[in-house]
């Protein structure tokens, strides 16, 4: 009862790893006064930025430290160094697995096989790894369940904002008939700068600029990013079995600056809007740009901050407003989840 | 886990009571296949309403008809009717105290008393009684903490719109330094018809005309029921230990429809927003009219709904928006905590 001191494995160590890292650098005598939550961060494994295994535990500060330093932990100075991913997966000396390797849409790797060895092996899992979840979520489930242990992923869905512990827990016992929400915050950013006068190109250059967009934007300006969380919350939440194929998806290319400011003289505004909707027991998904009425629920979504509302049958619609990405903002999802956790374990 | 059979007592039976045994009523099947969640309602108690105990459990549907045909459940067919208050609290045959007696931010009785002892005989109990909570949390808080039991009471800020559970539970181990909100839904429904250009004495009339203002409206349109929410937040959220006297109020009724329309003219809208503060480690706690820039998050919540925003650390302001009143409502949040006691403890 509040006691048991949780060894934690975390397999990969890029933006979401290190910005988990960093809170529970910052945050661990809060922990445990607010929570009781006691731990050991045992092993990392990261085939770049290096693997570290030391059963005594590793020192959060000094991982930092050296990522800040030196770009990896290669030289970290105890532990084994030789462990991988799998080996975590499979150890006796681990509780919970935090897998935050980057998402494969197609095939789900490495995290997929990440996640099945580590429920196999009976290990509670955390991720914020979109791929395994939309790909495999059935499955994974009925092996948590199984196992007796518990697959959570706050972060595949507007990272920190909670959108499926609100959704499931918070909200637990309400029907959803329809989900509404502005998921990408890359195109929401470049919807905003269009609506302050940019062009499509201008827009998206600057939001490459400040690291919104990658080099190649197309997962997210094509709707892609948006419709693997539409897969999730149809999955997830209303109990769909789709995959990113049945998404009727459209992206924000075809957006011009005049369709922009003809939406804008109509008391509109064109927002990239993903929908989910179950009708007769059928789960349906699409990701396009609509345009809304500014008194709508997601009209005042500007910028990089993304949205969801819930249309259920005793509240009525519920919207929730927060981050959608952000190392420290995903991190902190990988944190709830783990003090879920340990919250039903106490 | 999962074939244990809740026993519910309920204490209250008037528009919350009625609210909750209502979903009851029309989600019995899908509480087990969902949540594998079993229970029996083996008592309620009502001094106005009636007062009925059923060791092999009440029949919803027969209780709501009673209600709906005679406004009482005293014909109830079966069972033992001189049951009181007291004795469901103390009952061997009961787990969970469900206590919706009205609110009374002076003395917190009933509810307080219930509460109490509904702990001090090891019961969970879960409430949308604002006074009890307002008054007495931490007293309650350790009691259930000591018994083991659990005290939950979403329903007491912003109906079944997540608040304390999104607060303490979905977004567990962020820091919440500060927390703003609408949570009148009477007075801002009351703005909402100003600035549609009624007078303050026209949109009360309409409020009490559609049932959102009580005759005597004190408590609403001057900053009373916001305080007490505000104090709940203050205690529980944040780990403040203030009273409603603390708090600085100040009502709506002074708001002219000139104020209203000046605002509008400065890109700003006239909201009554409750506001709790950490700083220094000290909590302190307001409600007041203000005016907000119209890109503020709660600016465009309109009519008699309700939004909470949280400004936390790590994820920077979220915002929940939804429903701040009304029996199937706060129906809904006694059951999510039910769903709650049923999730932890299996």
């Amino acid at each position: 009862m509040g006691e048991k001191v949780w060894r934690i494995g975390l397999i990969g160590f890029g933006n979401v790893g290190q910005g988990f890292v960093r809170i529970l650098a910052s945050k661990k005598e809060v922990l445990y006064d607010r929570y009781k939550f006691r731990y050991k961060l045992v092993a990392i494994a990261d085939p770049v930025k290096g693997s570290v295994y030391d059963p005594e535990g590793l020192d959060e500060k000094k991982l930092i430290e050296l990522i800040e330093k030196e770009g990896n932990i290669k030289s970290y100075p105890r532990g084994k160094k030789d462990i991988d991913s799998l080996t975590v997966c499979r150890s006796g000396d681990i509780d919970i697995v935090v897998e935050v390797t980057p998402t494969n849409v197609e095939t789900g790797e490495p995290g997929l096989t990440h996640i099945r060895e580590a429920l196999k092996h009976g290990k509670h899992v955390v991720t914020s790894n979109k791929g395994p979840i939309a790909l495999a979520y059935p499955e994974l489930k009925r092996l948590a369940d199984e196992k007796g242990v518990m697959l959570r992923f706050e972060g595949t869905v507007l990272s920190g904002t909670p959108s499926l512990n609100l959704s499931l827990e918070a909200m637990a016992g309400v029907d959803i008939n329809k989900i509404e929400g502005i998921v990408n915050g890359t195109t929401n950013f470049i919807l905003t700068k269009m609506e302050e006068g940019m062009s499509y190109e201008e827009a998206l250059k600057e939001a490459q600029r400040l690291g919104y967009a990658e080099a190649d934007p197309t997962a997210d300006v094509e709707g892609w990013d948006a419709a693997v969380k539409a897969v999730i919350l149809a999955n997830v939440v209303m109990g769909g079995e789709i995959t990113i194929k049945d998404v009727e998806r459209e992206g924000i290319t075809k957006i011009t600056l005049e369709d922009v400011k003809d939406a804008l003289k109509n008391g509109q505004r064109i927002k990239l809007i993903a929908r989910v909707i179950k009708e007769d027991n059928k789960v349906r998904a699409s990701v396009k740009p609509e345009r809304i009425s500014l008194s709508h629920p997601l009209a005042n979504v500007m910028g990089a901050t993304n949205a969801l509302t819930f249309y259920t049958d005793h509240l009525g619609p519920v919207t929730i407003i927060g981050p959608g990405a952000g190392r420290v903002e995903t991190g902190q999802a990988i944190l709830t989840d783990i003090l879920a956790i340990h919250r039903y374990s106490s």
